[in-house]
């Protein structure tokens, strides 16, 4: 079975946006190029409000969906992506150019989120350990920050391209944020209890499971297998 | 001689634009992705004007050429390539996608005029009488007006990425078998331990631990990683 497009299977993830502009442009970015379903996280929320009640608001902007927390706008997908400038910070996870995303994304079946942060400092640290891979935008040197807008827009129009085929072999159903999440937190709290961190590390080391679990490419079916393991061996 | 890259011979030129936003969202997509030519017809030249001196504006758009009248804008350009949705009008020149574009375009060594029109109205049929061909985006159907700013920032992001390749993003070194091994036995052992399977199960769990460890396509740091996390869960 072919999977559906990647249109009706990624989701528009807007993180701390704080101008409602902006969250109208990636809407219109999203409708010129065919995709629908739009998500924001914690936005400026009266502006967002009156945004999206505004008279000819698009279909998009009205059905898009608010969340107060990242974890809960992204768990029901399989791939999580984080877009990036990638400048200042060290990157923990695999960076790939835009134009080589829509082959990896094609790989899975199922919800992709395609995460964009604030307008002024971009996804968090915390925000990218929720990130399978990061989506750099390929720009010039010493101007990589994009206008939010302009940044969805130009990844919409790369992922709508037609495919480069790469023929894979058939994959499993990938675990979703959401599975990926209860082995983090799982593992994260048994390795305190067994003083493998101490109380000041207990959050970096955290992000830093929640990494592994998510390099770990695993299906729904080998995280419950996983997930019992874990829960086996840390029963008293 | 290799011609200079497009991005040194294109000019961006904004024909009849009334909103300074997307003039200043135009000047910001050609700063991200290295273009510097930016060329205004007719404007709404107060707030044109306005937009230019304002403290922090961009050297683009300080230094943006500004024309009365299209010929004037194009005349220094041995290509004249307009942009156009390609909905209501019978299109009289030959009409080439985004992606085709680059190779055309570098087949001429002289400047290159990229012609955006109105917000509203786009290029009339007097300006696409002076281009060479057209530019079509290629949007969702019933959907195929963008946003100038969103428009600019598409068009720079495809003329400025080098033919698409097939590489993959960067692999950290895979865990080795004897790697694998380590990690499957010690876990087979430790869920023997705490009663995750009885004395007849034994080697088939074994053997299904051994093809999950397999699965994970771990690399040897994560390896090392995982598996000293097991060793501390297991720490009497």
């Amino acid at each position: 079975m072919t999977p559906a497009a990647l249109s009706s299977r990624i989701r528009v993830v807007l993180v701390h946006s704080r101008n409602p502009m902006n969250i109208g442009a990636a809407a219109r970015a999203m409708s010129n190029f065919g995709f629908e379903n739009l998500r924001v996280v914690n936005p400026y929320s009266v502006a967002f409000r009156e945004a999206r009640s505004a008279v000819g608001a698009s279909q998009i902007l009205k059905r898009a969906e608010e969340y107060t927390k990242l974890p809960d706008a992204i768990a029901d997908c399989e791939l999580v992506v984080g877009t990036t400038a990638a400048k200042d910070r060290e990157l923990l996870q695999p960076l790939v150019l835009l134009e080589q995303a829509k082959p990896l994304m094609e790989r899975q079946s199922g919800g992709i989120a395609l995460l964009f942060g604030s307008e002024r400092r971009g996804l968090s640290n915390a925000d990218l350990s929720y990130c399978h891979w990061l989506l750099r935008i390929p720009t010039a040197e010493g101007q990589p920050s994009m206008n939010l807008g302009q940044a969805v827009a130009v990844c919409l129009y790369a992922l709508s391209r037609p495919p480069v085929s790469l023929s894979e072999p058939e994959q499993k159903p990938s675990a979703t944020a959401r599975e990926l999440d209860l082995i983090s937190d799982f593992l994260a709290e048994a390795l305190y209890e067994h003083g493998y961190m101490n109380a000041e590390a207990k959050s970096s080391t955290t992000e830093k499971v929640r990494r592994l679990v998510r390099r770990l490419s695993l299906s729904t079916a080998d995280a419950q297998l996983l997930l019992g393991m874990l829960r086996q061996l840390t029963r008293q």
